[in-house]
Order: structure tokens, then C-alpha cells, then sequence
């Protein structure tokens, strides 16, 4: 088999066309290690304009395809040490089970966008795909590749904080305050398309974001929620706002909560942890800030780069201290533990998804619950709903 | 009667003892106006303690009474020209009721802490007597005394933001996250006592604060509520953290929560209003600040003194643009404006308490109302709750 | 002689009439502790303009004296325990000199806003008055009383800093940016007429309160400076900009600028201190922030109110941890200094001046020689200039 | 000649080897737009050690080069289209000129790291050699790639803020604080050797950013400048901290300062514009904020990806608003910008690389100028020195 360590590997992708905002910041944040590169895609269902995008990439005629089926039979097709070692997926939800089933069947390691896929039945069944071929998905909740989210993780793990008490996750938006979806407006399309998007707008899009970002960093599990769900614009099929309360397993408390009418909000996300001993907090629009309170003493203001941030911390750090870092260095941190694992798999000594410091199918899996749960709690007049064991 | 024009107002108190810390605030924005000197007291229960403290704060011996009672039958038998004009109500919530009641009766304005009283039940009666004697009573939900809060609730009114959809106000403190009512910590000891708190605590103490904030700038009232209470600390009586949904009357949704074990927080409150057009924030930790954002448009930050404030919040500011104001600044808004009710109705032009722009008994009866309907729900497996008519 | 424990201090006040920005801040700042009343003023040189400004503050009719020679009079022939106990000066700067001298040499204490007199012959002149007669003389440079300026000025003097290497102070406005002056905007016409102003406007009135601030927080004293004024406005006598280089005894380098020409710049001053070991900043107009930072730490935050700051800068603070303090706090902290020396010194134990913490006539001098220095090293062509021995 | 349109720019890499911390920045940034791919360098004169830094890399071991000469000879002797197509030189400063020149004469394009030369003498003779060959010579003054500093020059540019009085940039680093260039800190010691660094340690490194920041955005030549250099670490030979005032062409006057010994201080830039309209300021640390300033009107803080602002930034911004960019995507911008250029040179329609928006050879020069100038203006007893011709 090929020997992955030699050489950049490289990377096929299924949607990001022309337009899709999300295809280039996969591309770019593949891009910047330099342990990747692009050479093969169905960026369109459309072949001409597949390969139409492919030229502007820089890739070659033929390996720009017109359906991922296409895509996934040829690459497997090709030498070894030619193909593509990994597919990325950045098509709408309701394609992401097909594509990513596909390309795992074939062989090839997947990175896909979130949520895993479009409803709850599916991702389970992508679960069970992902363990039976051995092969690494990466889902890409970026947020979580923030080096200070890491150190955050890192300091309510090593007990800085005490026991956890209180969670606070917020996702605001304000781009769909309009009814933007009945212009040409493609990604608010589908974002509000219950064909397309599944059973949840606001949740679905960004609210697992938030849920992802406060389990990421505390551990917490979901024992029961309660949400409300507010579909403010009228005509629209799905919610654009979401208040959602938490219990969590152990006594935590949460409240999560996403908006897309949030008028001038740009983008959260925005998290604050409260345990018994110490608290933190993290806005996304200014990520070079790690906040951490203790009773009686000053608050502190980490940054990146640093030397009292953990040895893994600091290893995620492109830049020395006061040289800022952003949405795609974070981004870029899933490919590089990605790229590491699919790295070690050929290598032959492959551990589990977990090993891993990357969201995985099992994130996958729970995100697509936590999005069901709220809808059910939602739609029975917001009762208590408990959260299923998955 | 006498003429008030000409001459300082003058006021007495009923609690505020050494060591109460709001006591000493009523006092610093009474007087920072120059419109009002402290003339008697009733300190303390302990008629020495309560002598000692006046003359601490340079009170003539004979106006340094043992109870209130007292208190109120001597000031009254003074020469009108001579008693005091009104008295501050700073003792703990349970003797709120009595007190104003006696002062009212007697004949005198009321200025008192919140919440208005113990209980609904205490501050419906309250509002009859109010009434009753045509006296002003103001209640010091002091946030709303920042000038930068009356502008935000002049751009709300005034249609800036259009409709209001979502609000979200929060309070959080870190000081009750140990049992320090074990200790001697007598303020921690009686707001956690159902005995003199009632039936709240964290709520009762600033979630009231944080609810009143966002129903002063929006006008918004609630419909029905979903309250998650929990106790943190073992041993403790009454809920030290409160999480709320709010569904309001018109369609809008709220979230409102209040802390006392958010290690490290010192004290907000924060408050975010989202409408049609576009939203505001304000965070008191950093209350010279008032943040608008507008679709596709630069945030705005707007600042105390200047002249794109409205004509209400440059007379509310003391100082030229550029010198910060604060929290007393705020409190000395609700006395200044107490004040001028005070002074009109004694020149025989009294309008209703409403006229003008200080908290009232009515604002008491919602606050109260509020703390019940949090209770009922909480202790109702967190259903969904009615708000009651009052 | 009047035993001043048992009462409030009786302040007087020359000019601060109506529309006068700091009279307003004065009475502000002396009413605040309720350790001082006003009972008597020469409020304009125009005797009904002054009573009709008494009246409005409450003061006595026969109290409002139509100049301060006739105010100055009859207060020390009133009975001791029924004059005034100082009086405060908020004239324009070339009033100064003889109002102080007058007050001074008929027994009463002085509090005088700042720069001390109109030069330094004039200082030096009111310095040895102030030496013969004993008496308390308050400068309101009062940027330096503000809790957490003390609190710098304690982590310097205790050495947390190390050996103080560089000194960064501002103070931008932007209020002079056109030739206001030539509308009726009277505190805008005479600080820039050398004739009322003295010979700097920038420094004099703004610059003088940046050198101060730097040297209370780091003891630091100017060895010598080189100047660069810029009069923007067209017209203008005096210089709207200052951009000044400076050495300090011991080694310390320093850049003290002040501007009025800053379009949309409200008001300053930041102050920044490094140190061998670490370094602080301080920004007015977030004023209950104190910003530390060592090599290799995360950066602190310090607020006002908590337990980790000294316990004389705990001292200062009126509210608990968590409720802002601004401008006008740290202006009564001056005062409530001053009657603390003034208090002492009737009980003939009065040390001297420097041994309480307001800033006194040997500031006055310090400031006055700053401004003379800066103005001559303008003038000639910006070469180093030697501050002079005082 | 081969058409770079259709494929990948090819680069080599002069420096940058292993624990070099602009090399791997020059590479990311270089990597990210997926335009440009790296296949040959001499990464350390060491032959072992280049060919090791190229394994790492993914290149050839061919091209992996042990001295610059043999790499500019054996890249030219490629096939047209399989040779590089420009050199990054991220060596030690007294090496770019060798290097420039050589790359440049062997017919390839150069981006090359500030400071352009050892010195002026230097960069003047690189300049000749530039406009000779004709090729592409980018200099990565990277802060001036970053979108929101070219907003703010485009707001100057188009008269939003009238006419510029006053700039202040500041460069504030800590880093060098202790001795460390005399433990194993390599970078300590080239930056404070005057054999490699020049004749400045601070104004050369940190220093001439400031001041092509405040003349990037502004347009701003120097007429003259004095300069206050010191070293403050016992032993070094180059100042670790500088503060000039500026004057510049038209009457705006400057303030620039570098320090290397802030305590505490990651890295700036800091810099802040005023004119007669208004006012702006950038501050580095939280790249992702411009604020604006006008008088009377409430300040404005504006944002990357947003539709206000002018089609130019947009075009630089990767992501949609609220989304952070930061340090490495403005260092792409230069790569980008400079790739357009090589790309329109190939195709014969090369315009003077004036016509591009990234920092050319006559940027070096003028800054090999400010450095010369204020060396001189400080060893001078600072005395106000002309800035010279160029």
C-alpha cells in the first residue's frame, strides 16, 4: 500500500462549486499546512460547471466529475498512490449519507461537513458504515478547532474549574431576519427547506454548533432539555430561533440557545462555563481571548501562543504570541488531526476515531440526536423531553 | 404647606446600619444632587446602634429613633417645615410592607429597595395604600436610572429597532457559590431565609432586576414563563441559580436568567434586545456604553453626554461627553426624579406616580408577581406558566 | 475652636455659575460622602447672577457675595462655627493666584482646580503662602483619585512592576477640532486666550493632567523634554496639539501627548507604565479596569470593589465588587481626602500636606513648571530642554 | 513562454529552515488561496539540513538546495515551465540583497521580507536591479494585507476623514525585555547583532512596520523626524526601544514608537488616523475591528465581509462577516496580490508593480530611509533631523 508519510495527501471533493462559501473554506483550510492537496472533485451535479470549478482549482479535466458516484469509481479506479486518499463533503444535508456512505464503501477516508447527515436513522446507519470499513470521518464542527477552545477543554478537564455547574452556549445570527430564502438567495434555500435541511433551520445550522462547542469543552452530557422554538418570519416552513434549557447528566444546568433573526449579529458562537471553583468564557469574534474567572482574584485574559498554555495547546498554534489566528486556522486544525489519523491508519497502527482529537461519527450522531430532541420538545409545548440513549 | 421650591428636601431612612451596603447607597445618590439631606433615621432596631450611625452621618440625636414607628409619629408631630419630606426603606424585604405602610399613612413619601414587598399578596395591599394617600412611593430598580438605558428604551419606544422579537437579560454573581450564610455573612444569611427573603432568592434578589430591565427598555409584557430553578449549594433553602423562558404578549421571546453561583462574575446585569430592524446591548460592568447594530451597517457604540443622545438622556447626564458615569449616577437618577414628583406634588399639580419616570408600586406588584410565577413554575416540574392579571 | 468632628465642613465657592461645567463637578464630588454642605459662594462677578445662583443651589441669599474679596470678608467675620471651612476655586486659571492667596490669608482652608495659578512665579508665590499659613490646599488633578490610579500607583511603589522603564500617557479630545472659540462658547474662548489661559492651552489645561497621572502612579520625575506644539486651527493663539519626548531622572524614557484636535475622541487619559518585571494601563473611559501584565502571564484584569486590591485602594471604593464607579467618585476621593487633612488640622494635629493623598500646591508648582518647560521647548525649535529645579 | 494561467505558481524558499518562525509563515500564507506550490529551496546553508527542511516539505530532494547561488543556477536551467516561478527570501536581513539580486538577474520574480536590505545603500541598488529586469519584487510588509488596514486607507483615500493632522503607530513588543540573544535564542541574536541586522535593532524590526502602516493608509511622507533611541538591556548594542515625533509633508505631525522591552506586550501594530473630519484607529491584536470615529456621532466599529464596506476590501475578505480573519490571511494578501502581478507580467501586460496593492522595492527603499534617518536623529543628541530624498 502506499506510503502516506512521503508525500501531501490528497484530497477529492463532492459539492463546494461555485458560490458555496463553505467548499472554499474547506479548500483553504486544507490548504494551509501544506499536508494536502486538491485533485479531484464533483463540485457540481451540473458537469460543466463541475468542470468549470475544477479549472479554476487547478485541476485536471478528467478528474473533475459530474456525480460522486462517477467520482467514487473512478478514484477507486486509479494506482494506489494516485487516487484520491480522502473525499471532503460540502453538499447540502440531505446528501451527506449517500456521498459519504459511498466513498466509505469504496475505501476512502471522509471528511464531511455538519450536521453528519439528515436525520437521526441516517447517521446511525453512517455509524455503523464507519465502523465496519475502519476508515476515518472527520465531521468539521470547526469551532471546536480553535487552540483556545482546546485550552479550554484542556482546563475544565484538568479540574481548574471544579466540578461543572453551569453552561451558557449562544449562537446568534441575524441573516435570515428577512425572508431572504423567496430571493436567490441558495444557502437560505435550502437552510429552510425541510427537504434539504431536515427537520430543523436554526438548530440544524448553527444551535449544534453551540451544543457541540459547550460538550466539547466540558464533557457534559444531555439529560434532558426543554426548547422553544420561534419560527419568526412569516411563511417560513422552519424555525429561525431557538431558547433551549438543559439538565445535563450529573445536576449541570444549560441554557443553548441560536437565533437567526438576530438583527446585526454577526456570527456567535459565544460559550461560558461556571464550575464550582472557576469559570471561562469565549466569544468566536474575538478568539485570541480565552477569559478565566476566579472568585476573588483578577480575571485572566489568555492568548495563543503563549507558554503557559498546554504542550497540546501550544503544538496547535501556528504563530508566535501576538500574532492573531482565526476561523480557518481552527478549521484547518480538524484536516491536521485528520490528516494525522488517516496518516497513522496506512501506517497499520490505527486506533479508533477517539483517539483522535477531531469530532468523529459518534459527534455525528449525537449532534442529529440533540436536533431531534429539540424538535420533539418543541412541537409537544415544550416539555421536558428527555434526551435518548444513542 | 410648606414651600419646597426653596429648599433642600429632606429625608430620613429606616435601616442602613453600619455594614449594610445599600444603605450607604441610598445615602451617596440622595446626596449627590444637593437636593436632599438625611435629617433622621432609623437605623437599626438597637436604638443605641441606631444613634451611633447617626451620628456617623452627622444626624441630630433627637431625630436617631429605635424602631420605625417611633420614627414616623415624631417626624409627623414635627412643624411641617421642619419633618422630614420622605423616608428611604433599606431593611431587609420582609419589613418592607410594614414600614412603607406606616410612613405612607403618616402622611410621607416613600422611597423603597427592592423587591416592593415580601410577597404578591404585601404588594397589591401596598399598591392600594399608595393610592390611597396619593404620596409618591418609588421603588429603586436603580438600573434604569443609567442614562444609557432610558436611551435605549427611548430607541425602542421610538420605533428604532421596530418590532421587538427576542430578549435576552441576564444577571449573574459568583458570591453565594460557597455557604457563606453559614458564616457571618448577614446579608448572605437573610437573603437565602425564606423567612425574610420569601419565597425566592436568587430571582427575588436580581432577577427582578434583570426582568425589570428588559420590560423598562421594551415595554414588553410576559404572557406565561418556563422556570428551571436549582440549588447549587448544599444545605441552602432557596434556589441560588434561575433560568427562564419567556414567551411575551405580541409573539416576542425572552430568555432571562439570574446567577449567585457564577464563580468569578461580579455583577451584571446584561441585556440584548433584538426587533425587526436591528438591536441593542448594554452591559452594566461597563455601563458608559450602549451598542446598536443595524443590518449591513458599522455597529454603533453610543456614549453618555453626547448630542446624538435624546434630549431625556442628555439631562440625565452629569458630565460632558467623555467622563464616565456610573452606578451611583444611576441610583441619583431615581432619587432626582422621585424628587421632582415629590416638589410637584406639594405645589398641588401631582400627576399619577406614572407621569413620570421612576419605578412605582406598580412596577413592586409585577416585580412581586414575577418572583411568584417563577416559583410556581419551577415547583410545577417546570411547566409552562401563566403570568397573572394584576 | 469649632470641634469639625461633629458636623458636616461648610465649603464656599468662587465662579462655578450657571453653565459652568466644573462648578457643577465640584458641588457633585462634595456632596457625595455627605461630609461637606455648601453654604455660601461668589458664584459670577455679577452680584444678581450669583444670587440667583445660590438660590437655585439653596444657599443663603445673604451668603451669595457679588465678588470673592467681599465673600472672603464676610465669612471670617461670621462666628467660627458658622463660616465657611474652605472654599473651593473653579474660576478660569488667572483668577486662581488671588482668590487662593485671599481665602489662604483670611484662615480658610482651599481646594482649587487645576493648573494652580496662571504661571510659576504665580505658583511658587501660592506655594510659600500655603507653607506660612498652614493651611490645606487641594489641587483637583483628580484623575489620580480614582481607586484603581491608586491602586497602579501601589503595585509601582511596592516594586510588582520592577524598575519603571517606560511611561506611555494621553490625553486625546477632539472638542477644539474647529474655531469654536470664535462662537460663544465661552470655556472654549478662554482657553485659548494666552491673556485668561497662560501660555499653553493643550498642555495647560489637558497635558498638565497626563504628566500628573504618570507621575502619582510612578513617582517619576522629568529630567528634561523636547516639545513639538501645533496650533491645527487657523486663528488660533495658543497650541491645540502636543506631542512631547521625555527623559526621566533615573533612566525612564516617556511620551506624554495631549491633543484637543482628535476628531471624535472624547476625553482621556490613558496612562501605560512598563516596568523591569511587568507593566499596567489605565483608560478613563473604562475606568474600572486595570490592566496588568507580566511576561509570560496572562494578562490581569483588576476591578474596583474586590479583595485582591490593597486595602487603601479598597479603602476608596464606595460599592461592592461588580457596581462601576466613575468620574465623579474618583473626583469626592479628592475631597473626602482633603477634609480629612482639614478635619486634622483642627484637631492640631495636622501633618503636612504631603502626608495625605490629594495632590497639593507642590504639584501646582510641578505642573505650572511642566507647562513652562513644554512651552519653551516648542518655542525653540523642540531641543531638549532641562526641567528646572523647583 | 509558458502560461501561468493554467496552473499553480511554483516557488522556491530562500531560509526558513527548521525553528524559523517566517519561513513556515511565508509558507502557510503562501499555501493558503491554493495558487502557489513550493518545490525547491535552500532552506539552511547547511546542505543536510536543507535537504532535510525539503523531506519534511514534500520536495524533491533535487531541488532541495544548499546555498541560494546553486538553487538560482539550477532552477534557471529547468524547463521554462517546470522551474519556479519566484523565490521567497525569508533569510536574516544582511542577506536579502545577495539573494534578491541573484534571484532577480537569474529571470525570476522575488517576494522578499522587510526590512528590504541591510541597508539603504542596499536597497537603492536592489531598486536599479528591479527596474532593470522588469520582475515582480514584493515585500512583505504583511500588516498592510490585512483587509481592514486597506479599508482604512481607502477611507482616507476617498476624503471620509478630511484631511490628516495627526498620526500616532505604535509598535510595542516585550520579548526582548531580558538578555536573551545570549542564551541559544537565534533569532535574539541576529535582531540585536549589528553585523546582521543593521544599524537598528528595534526601528528595523517592529519599527518600519509602524511607520509603512501609518504611511500605507495614509500616503504621509516624512519631512523630518526626532528620534529618542535607547537600550535598556546592560549589554546589547542595538536600542531595544524608540520613540519619534514625526513631521510630515503638509503639516500632519506623527508619533512612532517601537519597544522591544514592553513587559508583558505580545505585538502591536497600533495605529490611530485623525483628520479634520474624523478619526479611525486598527489595533492588531483584534484585527477584526475598525473603528471610526466622528464628531457628535456615535463611533462605529466596522467589520470584515461586510457589504458597507468598499468592493476592494470585500474582495480581500475570505469569509462572510462575523467570521474572524487574521495575521496569516493578511500575509496571503501580499501573496495574492503579488501572484496577480507575475501572473499579468507573464501574459505581457505587466503594469509598474505601482500598479499592484503590495509593498514594492520602493517601499524598501523608503524604509531602509526611516530606519538610516532616525539612527541618525538619535545618535545626534536627537536633534530634528530631515528625512532625505529618494
Amino acid at each position: 500500500m502506499s506510503n502516506l508519510k512521503n508525500r501531501k495527501l490528497k484530497m477529492g471533493m463532492v459539492g463546494g462549486g461555485p458560490g458555496a462559501f463553505i467548499g472554499a473554506v474547506h479548500r483553504m483550510a486544507a490548504a494551509l499546512d501544506g499536508q494536502i492537496e486538491l485533485v479531484a472533485g464533483a463540485f457540481s451535479s451540473d458537469p460543466k460547471k463541475s468542470e468549470a470549478a475544477g479549472e479554476e482549482l487547478f485541476i485536471a479535466p478528467d478528474r473533475c466529475y459530474g456525480s460522486f458516484h462517477e467520482m467514487a469509481k473512478a478514484e477507486a479506479a486509479r494506482d494506489p498512490d494516485d487516487r484520491i486518499d480522502f473525499v471532503s463533503i460540502v453538499t447540502p444535508n440531505h446528501l451527506h449519507f449517500a456521498v459519504a456512505k459511498t466513498f466509505l464503501q469504496a475505501g476512502f477516508h471522509v471528511v464531511c461537513d455538519k450536521p453528519a447527515t439528515f436525520d437521526l436513522k441516517e447517521a446511525k446507519a453512517l455509524r455503523k458504515i464507519v465502523k465496519a470499513t475502519g476508515k476515518v470521518f472527520a465531521l468539521t464542527h470547526n469551532y471546536s478547532g480553535y487552540a483556545l477552545v482546546k485550552e479550554a477543554r484542556h482546563l475544565v478537564q484538568s479540574g481548574k474549574l471544579g466540578k461543572i455547574l453551569k453552561v451558557v452556549a449562544e449562537y446568534p445570527q441575524g441573516w435570515l431576519l428577512d425572508a431572504i430564502e423567496k430571493t436567490d438567495q441558495k444557502q437560505a434555500a435550502w437552510r429552510t427547506d425541510p427537504a434539504r435541511a431536515g427537520a430543523s433551520c436554526c438548530v440544524g445550522d448553527i444551535g449544534t454548533h453551540a451544543e457541540h462547542l459547550a460538550r466539547y469543552i466540558t464533557g457534559l452530557e444531555i439529560e434532558s432539555l426543554c426548547a422553544e422554538f420561534t419560527t419568526f418570519v412569516p411563511g417560513r416552513q422552519l424555525e429561525d430561533d431557538a431558547n433551549i434549557l438543559v439538565r445535563y447528566k450529573g445536576g449541570a444546568k444549560g441554557i443553548i440557545y441560536a437565533s437567526q433573526i438576530s438583527a446585526g449579529e454577526e456570527n456567535g458562537p459565544h460559550v461560558r462555563i461556571y464550575g464550582t471553583k472557576g469559570s471561562l468564557e469565549w466569544h468566536q469574534p474575538e478568539p485570541n481571548q480565552l477569559i478565566l474567572k476566579f472568585p476573588d482574584q483578577p480575571s485572566q485574559t489568555l492568548r495563543p501562543g503563549n507558554p503557559y498554555l498546554s504542550k497540546r495547546t501550544q503544538s496547535l498554534c501556528r504563530l508566535p504570541a501576538g500574532h492573531p489566528e482565526a476561523f480557518l486556522e481552527a478549521f484547518a486544525n480538524i484536516y491536521k488531526e485528520a490528516v494525522r489519523a488517516m496518516r497513522e491508519a496506512v501506517k497499520g497502527k490505527q486506533k479508533a476515531n477517539k483517539a483522535y482529537d477531531f469530532p468523529t461519527i459518534d459527534d455525528g450522531v449525537y449532534g442529529m440526536a440533540f436536533i431531534e430532541t429539540t424538535v420533539r420538545s418543541a412541537s409537544s409545548k415544550q416539555k421536558w423531553t428527555k434526551f435518548p440513549s444513542l
